[in-house]
């Protein structure tokens, strides 16, 4: 049987998106796991094969027609040795060789990259960013992640460790960070930081999807609340562009989808804070592939790996 | 006659740096003429010329005996098409296409650049960024001026504009800055910012370099006005080893002869501030070529133009 399908996974922390895909990438099949049950380091191994097999049985598959395996993790991974150094909400889970130890389960090749990283790619290659040589684009969620695209290829650094635009501080001193430092970018507009100030300001239920319909109907409210956060992000942005005079960034995640008011502030706020031909270049731009960002980019990641 | 040589100026603030160089970019003589005089457009175009020919008079060199000339100026510069878009210190500058015109009085080719850029590019291949395939390379003087090495290349951004870490925000709000923002870190730590400081501490008439020496002799307040110049700077540093995930910081200038206390306070705010692998990974080391790496940046940038 003919191999043309390959498996993306793009691992976060409520679910586990698991997609089947063609040669040109495109979905076929898709089936969404919970991951609460997925608390420790082997019941998340077991959780990702028993998710693959449950997918292609599904589906009538077999896994003589698979290339291989994509997976996008949230958290810092060593992509060519495949190991994942940690996970930030997987307690134990410290160096492991998940690459290895999937393959000899599966039988299958696997590739493993951070996630943000493979949203990047995805972007790249077929969203918003296609076209534009040096572009940064960054998910905002429950963190801000992010990646580089330099002349055209995914910029990595030595350690895989490069984008991490959430950990850009935004002042001297503030709020405290999870990564052990203070008044990073997502310190300030990470989900768990803006519910809590939305809480305040809307009530204590209230979700941030209804303060971006809030806003979309013009609520003040909501406009200023939308516009604080879009000038923490836009300062951040600011340094950035000034350092890297980039073409475009490409804004994805929940957060981004608050709309107008989010991108207008951004932009106001480079324009103010960023020297005058950095600012002019750089195009601010919402992400395309959605939600499908993640597996997308899972699909690239195997295809760049086998070809080479 | 075989074109051996190359002439590398560097024009700064208050010297223009006349140097002669052989194939292999060594310097064999060198002149420094006084640029206060030179307060207009043309009477910097003149000045440039007359450096050139009574250099090349003073030295029995003939014009038939150079390669070509290069030029580090303190200013954006379009590179490719050679025009220098402002110098903040020449009133009427703008948009002059320095290449075309020099060429022409010169006839000689003639190749310009930005000076942190040709710093940048001279301690890559032939100083402390040597070997490190992603360096980040800043001069700290009159302003904060940086180049980027991201794959054993100069990357400059599609506007030639990428490198300005001088004007990364390091708060939300701050004293005013020369760029039109706040809070940049020049604005904190550039020379006529610091100068400052030190005069309210140490005297109406102390110089940096005092400061450096009193530092170098463990005075407690010299070695906390290093200290926390050096805070500031790491601060933003970290921001971009988040970001680039960089194996190498290259401090050069004026300002980085503080010595070792400037250094250990960069070292240890990264420590504290940046993610622990980008942290681990970075060296931050002193520039190795000193007051040259201008002009010798200035001849790579001739010898890789002729070469292409």
């Amino acid at each position: 049987m003919a191999k043309r399908f390959i498996i993306a996974i793009d691992l976060g922390g409520t679910n586990l998106k698991c997609a089947l895909l063609d040669n040109a990438l495109k979905i076929k099949a898709k089936s969404i796991f919970g991951t609460k049950s997925f608390d420790n380091k082997q019941k998340l191994i077991s959780g990702l094969i028993d998710s693959v097999n449950s997918f292609l049985l599904k589906l009538g598959i077999s896994k003589d027609s698979v290339l291989g395996i994509g997976i996008g993790l949230p958290g810092p991974v060593d992509t060519r040795q495949g190991i994942v150094h940690f996970l930030p909400n997987i307690p134990g889970w410290k160096e492991v060789g998940l690459k290895k130890i999937l393959e000899q389960k599966t039988g299958l090749p696997v590739f493993i990259d951070n996630d943000a990283k493979l949203m990047a790619l995805a972007e790249h290659m077929a969203g918003s960013a296609k076209g534009y040589p040096n572009a940064l684009c960054l998910t905002l969620g429950t963190g801000v992640g992010g990646g580089l695209i330099i002349d055209n290829s995914l910029y990595r650094g030595i350690d895989n460790a490069a984008g991490e635009i959430g950990h850009f501080p935004l002042n001297e001193h503030g709020p405290v960070c999870g990564c052990g430092s203070e008044a990073c970018l997502e310190a300030y507009i990470g989900n768990g930081r803006i519910i809590k100030q939305a809480r305040k300001l809307f009530g204590p239920r209230v979700t941030l999807e209804e303060v971006s319909c809030l806003a979309q109907a013009n609520n003040r409210k909501a406009l200023a609340f939308w516009g604080e956060v879009g000038k923490k992000l836009g300062l951040a942005l600011s340094g950035i562009v000034n350092l890297l005079n980039l073409d475009v960034i490409v804004i994805g995640g929940g957060v981004s989808n608050a709309g107008s008011v989010l991108f207008a502030s951004v932009r106001a706020t480079i324009f103010m804070r960023a020297m005058s031909v950095q600012a002019k270049r750089v195009k601010i731009l919402k992400a395309k592939l959605g939600n499908n960002a993640g597996i997308i980019g899972a699909g690239y990641l195997v295809r760049e790996r086998l070809n080479k």
